[in-house]
């Protein structure tokens, strides 16, 4: 097992020595974004459509981006090289760095730019999921179309999933439509047609989402959660690989088991 | 000018010296609270007052509070004194601590508590506002209560404030009523009576909000913008002290002054 290695500052450094600036932004004011690449063969896979939305964020928030695209993959695979792997999960964390105190963001920002390797996990069984009721995801806010570090929505939902016994969450918007999971999107197969809730209600534009419409396999459409419940397959979408629902709120879905089309897609998406 | 000085890890350490871990939760997930308090003649005010809220926070997010209000309070007192000051502004940051990549939660968190101190701004001269535009307060959503590290739409409002030549923001909350400022509540005189949005709209419960509740100066009342355009004093609090508004989207409040009621209540709760 090689040690932890991470981008920080523009370079490899130790983990356990790498040194956040107390008053980073990310972490006081949660002003940053991030992305999840998966990586195959020492290589982040879509990076430009990782990259591409990075950029969208940070347009939004107004950080300016510290790297171009080659710059950023190359510090995907000397992190991912670093820490002795070859297939795994790679993250980019980017704030607006340092600040005085205050939510005023600085003149001149000297923005962070963080880069993390992991292993990935096998992939997971049919989940078992539950419509959180504890929060609500807000579509009325740009913060729903970044991929913003704040996350504490999702972290709640994700913690109601595991004291209700499930395994993760679907979110609702305010408007009560089905947004999407904790950390992917929803699809469901509804009279044989294949469909995904629109950016509008609360979807964040994940990559894998992206990948699905042009594949053509799938439709935009406003979901309700008995919509979800009368769906033939549901299932996850991101990065990381594509994760059949077998149940929501306790009832099974079709027959409980992963179904033809998420296997199908996966093949094109995730091909082995 | 004293070089500054945090306190983490349960010490006083030099900022430029402090390491926090690459994969805090609250820099990853915005996993997290923070606390802003007034110091004065060496102490911090209020303090049991934010070590409640604080409390009532961790419950809510399920972190375990590492100190108990007189360990919290030895550190604020500490830090403010290695940093040379008396008077200024202590900020407190607690996160569930570092984890391995995901959304969920380690089953045995090291939580990590940040303390700040800095100098305070002298009183700022009546706030120019405008109602953000941009995005929405969502009080669907228990983060609206507590206080998250999460502000990305307080600090996407503030620069709307900013490019559109004004001072600060409010936030109006997903059914359109007022919510809060960025960084503060909101409190209006309407035909002599003095009332601030309830909790359920979107306001943080703030502690110098409660102080002028606990006065019986004011009542909680849901508001409109066209209610704020109305009133005949706006003012704004937190616990760092009070700020008149002297107009909202160009308009004058009143007559764009300081008013007589943000006065008699700032002597009563930051006595000079």
């Amino acid at each position: 097992m090689t040690a932890p290695v991470v981008w920080l500052g523009g370079g490899l450094v130790a983990a356990d020595e790498a040194r956040l600036d107390p008053t980073d932004r990310g972490l006081t004011l949660g002003d940053g974004l991030y992305e999840t690449l998966r990586a195959r063969a020492g290589r982040p896979e879509r990076a430009a459509a990782h990259f591409a939305r990075l950029a969208r964020g940070a347009a939004v928030l107004g950080i300016p981006l510290p790297v171009d695209e080659g710059a950023l993959v190359a510090a995907l695979v000397a992190t991912l090289a670093a820490n002795g792997l070859v297939d795994g999960a790679l993250r980019v964390t980017l704030t607006r760095g340092p600040g005085p105190r205050g939510i005023e963001p600085p003149g001149s920002p000297r923005p962070t730019l963080l880069v993390t390797a992991s292993p990935i996990a096998p992939q997971a069984a049919p989940a078992r999921v539950v419509v959180a009721a504890c929060t609500r995801r807000n579509e009325r806010s740009p913060v729903s179309r970044v991929k913003a570090i704040g996350a504490l929505d999702a972290v709640l939902a994700r913690r109601e999933a595991l004291d209700r016994g499930a395994d993760d969450a679907i979110l609702l918007g305010v408007g009560g439509q089905v947004a999407e999971a904790t950390v992917a999107n929803v699809f469901a197969c509804l009279d044989g047609a294949l469909v995904t809730p629109p950016v509008e209600d609360g979807a964040l534009p994940g990559v894998a989402r992206a990948a699905i419409l042009d594949l053509g396999a799938a439709t935009e459409a406003r979901l309700s959660p008995e919509d979800l419940a009368g769906a033939s397959e549901v299932f996850l979408s991101n990065s990381l690989g594509l994760r059949a629902v077998a149940s929501i709120d306790g009832r099974p879905v079709g027959r409980g088991v992963e179904g033809p089309i998420v296997r199908a897609i996966r093949a094109r998406l995730f091909p082995p």
